[in-house]
């Protein structure tokens, strides 16, 4: 295999990346001028370097304590907790969120032998109860484990404090600009669940 | 912006990956181990380093001629003249085709003002002149540009030998596994042009 092959090969072993695409980058790296390629190789080394993990709520970051928990214009009394950091990319995108954040590290599966001790429940609990938290949004994604992760973590904290948390979760429902004749059967049924006064 | 942004915003410079694309692959570049980012990046750096063009047909290669020309199972009789070295990755893949190569560099495009002399037809000619050519397949793209590129060199080649080299071009047609009621018309005339006995 040559240079090239080997590129083609380890470029498809990327999330979305099939071997057309693949290959299609690689001509494409060899088509640009030599300083592109010299800087997205540097790229990949630098974020295994510099990136770590935020100590409080678990966010990629080059500085210890992200820009998230040390922005002094953030809500400090709201959490948002996902099971990754890339949702936190995700939800800053929609600019509708301005609190915190605590990432769990993953959700509850008992088939992939994940259990709640291998999520940073303990790390959220202490941070609900040292600081003052009134809102606590449980953003895990709606699928079972993250359902699961949600009622698991709703139960925990309703038992810790009998103060005035209110607890949420994002709603489920019609996808904007989706059509009800192509919506499955459990969103739908989510969705009129959920349905708002007008 | 921190290192992973800007990782972010150089993937998303690759062709077809948008920015989400582009953050799914750098929080799967996070997660995986380091050694994974770091070979990663040095194949990068080894294309544009060792990958250069074949002396004889234009193909990328890492030891010129490269590995079709010099390979003495190939037909050295027929030559398939395509436009990018993409293209014989492309044509290799079905395995149906096993004389040599040639590579254009493009295609004709006058509002892009490429002229036949930016392309390869000059090499490809000294190659038909030297060498005993019997079938020159070729293999541009079903674009305007792509069948004007065609016409040229058929033309030439044409007055060059009064031998017999047969000259052919890739069929016009449905695609397999197509349907006819989404084939788009111009494809469909030239697949009724291009009808074969049955």
């Amino acid at each position: 295999m040559n240079v090239l092959d080997i590129l083609i090969e380890n470029l498809s072993k990327l999330p979305g990346i099939g071997r057309k695409s693949a290959s299609r980058i690689a001509y494409y790296i060899l088509k640009t001028d030599r300083s592109f390629a010299d800087v997205l190789a540097d790229n990949l080394k630098d974020v295994k370097n510099k990136i770590r993990t935020c100590s409080i709520c678990g966010n990629y970051t080059e500085t210890d304590p992200c820009n998230i928990c040390t922005d002094p214009g953030r809500d400090r009394h709201s959490i948002c907790v996902v099971e990754t950091p890339k949702d936190i990319l995700t939800i800053e995108a929609t600019n509708e969120y301005h609190g915190l954040y605590h990432v769990l590290s993953g959700a509850l599966s008992p088939i992939d032998g994940i259990g709640p001790k291998d999520l940073k429940i303990k790390e959220l609990i202490g941070r609900v109860s040292e600081h003052d938290i009134r809102e606590i949004i449980i953003a895990t994604n709606p699928t079972i484990e993250g359902e699961t992760t949600a009622q698991y973590i709703a139960e925990i904290l309703k038992n810790l404090k009998s103060t005035a948390i209110t607890l949420t979760r994002l709603a489920l429902g019609i996808p904007v600009g989706g059509d009800l004749e192509y919506t499955d059967r459990l969103t739908l049924a989510r969705a009129i669940q959920g349905r708002n006064r007008l």
